[in-house]
């Protein structure tokens, strides 16, 4: 491993992604947060002023940012001069954040995003590490059209998925084919960040989510998809709808998912030996944030449930259970993931973690 | 419509369907509760006395049944003497439930229950009114195995099917032929009654439901069935797959539902108009309790919501919306109908005044 | 009473309590909405679109009002030349209320609003109708400072203070002299409006609201103040201290009071008497939207409570209980109010019901 | 420190409380968990077994219990033969408590317990250990009641005074006289235990606790007694009023205070100087469980607050803060403190810590 330790700016550091990765971050064996920025507003000050009033987190902010301070996110020079990689979660329009983050790849940082702006964009990986690591393969078209001196822009998926992409991963790796796929998402109200979901949406209530659905349905596809000349091609012979819904909990995703098959179906057992000891590339070369087991499996027939079982391996491992047959397609489960830790600021660290490993990033200092 | 007022008789009367009963059956044109009954421990106290501390609807008591006492639910003399009909919403074991009905209509006595244990009995209709009224028929039968001068049962389906069937009906009975549907309920805790649910399982929480996933998945095919032989035969041409979980909500189950159809698939716009323009037997009839128009569509992207519309026409209209296609199966949308009035205490009312009005229930006096 | 119909302006009708005061108003014998008024941003379009989206009642949007076009606040002539009375429920800087308020008044306008910006104004009337009804006197006093031909203002105190005000008049009128008060207040989200308090303040938690304490301590100082020379003076024999938090509630503001009497104690039942038997103004005006009764008491140990008791008489009367001893002060108990209905909307309602049926609200049609 | 181990037996092991000391014992120093006992229901199965679907902590079981049997709590003679401390926690009537405390104590074991049997019984000490620790002389006298052999028993206090009761000690260690105290308390869920608390009193709602008032108004003054002839006597000089509410939260008790001194009022900055600055025996010591500083107190206007801060020092330590005035007492604050950690099995933990350290319980093997 790279002996020096990796710079590392978080760019929207006073949201409520942008706390969890600081909670995260806080003594990374690898990586050392050396910028915080965040829009102009909070510029200026320092962190614990910036997040007086607005930390969300059940831990409190780490003592070695409260007197850090906090520089704006558009300041590409001071960050480039800083930091070697860039956590990305700063909300602007799509435009906007298509433009940040090619400046700061253009100047040779690189970008792991947690926004939404460049998930369609061919030449970006859009990374779960134990599922599609290879993806990584098309940055090197990638920096080609960013320019010379290019660094790169990997990004995370939508938290909506996270869970559930993982339970299909590794019965395609044994060889079947899950080929339809409906999913009914209770979504955690951090997911929309703070202030975020209104409490009169769901004291008594659930809402739907229609704005969602569409990224539910469709970024698994790329995910799934194939390298080819450089860019990803969806994957064409997997069909997912989505009912998404936010629910009155503060953090998970939850999807309830019947699932079909084309071609044979793995038995129940099967599917749950295959979750049990599915061993991908992250947990083989032991990266510092992997859970030791990605996908934890659960027997009871509760289970899993959201307050008790989303920090499992610290929020980092989905849980899935509740596997039995499906009376329309093949098989119904439900699984759960933690939608800031690992559907957000956990997963990007793990990613950033494989593109370390992987030799893309490295320490310019 | 008979003259005389039906004397009623609520088992089961302290507990929160019993509730419901007593708050719906207030001020009633046809029914005039006569009888409140509960286990033995209740007996013997005056009505306010036996809910001090247990009353949990929005709306208090009803001044009327504060000072009448309540009975022995066993006490089938006196049940008999004082009322025609029974609603039974009492807890026991199935097969004390199906002992103690049987009791009552043996005597004479009309029931209509709310309990399962006589929902799989074949000569037992299970009625939702707008949907299946035909399937009265079998109480003919039944009465002749029950014995001379028996009354008769029928019973309501569990409140987690009441939405999502509601809104096939009309479908079918414009010709097309739903085949296939899943459905993941957002059910609320009052489904559990009281105490019920543990409120530990439902902060920060979603609780799985496995007990209700059965009851969802086949009283359907009941319900759709068809009379042969005074018996109800199951329909058989159509599969349901359930997903079952408790939502932090007080009161309304909301389903989310992917539906395919065997032959061709109905428009949006065509569906739309079937559900808007639904007319069944309750509503032509002007049954008191039948809500003017079934199916209340929403065309706002985020309805229904529990809170906002769980109480359309006093809680016995479904809400449906959310109709979009479905990239697995044909269609999906949500639906959501208030569980213990219209999936319990109100559906039970409207189903004794169907069978009040086709003559089966009748006034002794 | 008028035979013609008060013509009456919204101000502020898109928002939380906007959309309250169309829900009562809906009806109303004396009164008849004319103008639908809000920020430019709303302004031109018709009510269904302007809420569409942001209606978060349990009671769907009247019809009427679906299709009325919204106006701008700040067309003072369209509503001067449609409306007599204005209700002022406009969210805007406390300079820009007071300008706005005055302009509807000097145009011959009567507002009552529920913004805080006057209610420091010492001839500015801050009315609870059932307390302090006399206190309108000072309106002559005000409308001369106006100028020639104005109407007049009227304000509602904080929705924090609605209870337990009212649990203390009726002790003063019979001739006991409260003098040491200390609520804690468990306050509803919808206090905060829409989108108001964030989910994330209250899933799994309650949220200390320092600003709402100085309301909570002071308005009822000016509430029980006499009227001197036109302006009110504040009552100054009478001490309150405020410890204000949000709970995770839709409606309704709960207050645990204890309480000290300067001289002799009133005995529990008497004050039990008191509460019961008291009879106001507005009860015997028969004003439309006076409760019958307005404080229903609770003799159960475990009520008041939010869910079961906030919607009391259309959520127009207080409910108080669990009175008993305090070993540090006197007495103690706790008293609940509908905070958007008697707290906000419902009580200005009846304080222009009182303004006219004084003469000074009147028709100019 | 006893070079071995104490064995130690948890009574009432698969209820919440019990839950929470397995989850607290792994891995403990000192102690270690070679009993587990609890109802004959639960008896003769695995931990694991025993609380399938009734485990309710966010961490999951701690492995090494999942494997052990559970006994049942009357078979006295495998706990003293395999135990030499006990944590109480089952749930009996008092007068069986009483009775199961005494013959584990005359057997010789020594009992902590949570239950309120023996917290009105003058030679049972009732120990907060930053509070009270000289209150465990009278275990002289009590062990001679009772009888040759005999162990001892101490008690923890209820979870709902463990707050403030630790913000007024190091301010009578400081010389200033609190004597009179207001608290309303909102308390968790997860104090009623589990199934406890019904979701449908406490969603859209908070419901009155008047069986905890008592508790909270009588047990501080037991506290902060004084030893006498081998008794404890109650302080008189103090008088407590309380609300106690059940709030919709998982975990945490927070009471808002008013306080009132007998003689002079310290000032603001000394209060917060004499709670940051305290540091009471088991701090000295460093016990294990002991939060490295007992009091942390915030200057942020809206906290303390339930989610963000019960976890604090791992539950163990109280958070305090909003300090102001009072209009009618002298200072007004809130606290807060977890339940089922510091107010039920950390606090009994901590006590048996004391017990350890001073030589009453020692290691018998």
């Amino acid at each position: 491993m790279s002996q020096k330790k990796i710079h590392v700016a978080v760019i929207g550091a006073t949201g409520m992604v942008g706390q969890q990765y600081l909670s995260i971050l806080s003594g990374h064996p690898w990586f050392e947060v050396t910028v915080l920025a965040a829009s102009a507003k909070s510029a200026g000050r320092t962190y614990g002023e910036a997040v007086r009033g607005r930390w969300h987190l059940e831990k409190s902010v780490p003592e070695e940012f409260t007197g850090m301070m906090v520089i704006d996110a558009l300041d590409i020079k001071t960050v480039k001069a800083r930091a070697d990689l860039v956590f990305s979660a700063i909300s602007l329009s799509p435009d906007d954040t298509i433009k940040l983050e090619d400046a700061y790849a253009s100047e040779g940082l690189w970008v792991v995003s947690n926004n939404s702006a460049h998930r369609n964009t061919p030449d970006v990986p859009m990374i779960i590490p134990e599922v599609n690591p290879g993806h990584l393969a098309v940055l090197k078209d990638q920096r080609r059209r960013l320019g010379k001196g290019a660094g790169g822009i990997a990004v995370k998926p939508n938290c909506s998925i996270q869970g559930f992409v993982m339970t299909l991963a590794p019965l395609y790796e044994a060889g079947w084919v899950p080929s339809n796929l409906i999913t009914t998402n209770f979504q955690a109200v951090s997911g929309a960040g703070y202030p975020g979901q209104a409490s009169l949406d769901v004291i008594d209530n659930c809402l739907p989510l229609p704005g969602e659905e569409h990224k539910t349905m469709t970024e698994p596809l790329k995910i799934f998809g194939r390298v080819q000349d450089g860019r990803i091609v969806q994957k064409e012979d997997l069909r997912i709808s989505a009912h998404c819904m936010r629910v009155p909990v503060i953090h998970g995703h939850l999807s309830a998912v019947s699932l079909g098959f084309a071609g044979e179906t793995p038995g129940m057992e099967k599917v749950i030996s295959l979750w049990k000891e599915w061993m991908p590339l992250p947990q083989s070369l032991k990266l510092p944030s992997a859970p030791l087991q990605p996908i934890h499996v659960f027997s009871e027939p509760d289970r899993p449930q959201h307050r008790l079982d989303r920090d499992i391996e610290k929020g980092m491992a989905a849980a899935a259970g509740r596997l039995r047959e499906c009376s329309v397609l093949d098989l119904r489960y439900t699984c759960l993931s933690h939608n800031t830790i690992r559907g957000a600021a956990g997963g990007a660290i793990l990613t950033a973690e494989l593109m370390t490993h992987e030799g893309y990033v490295t320490s310019r200092r």
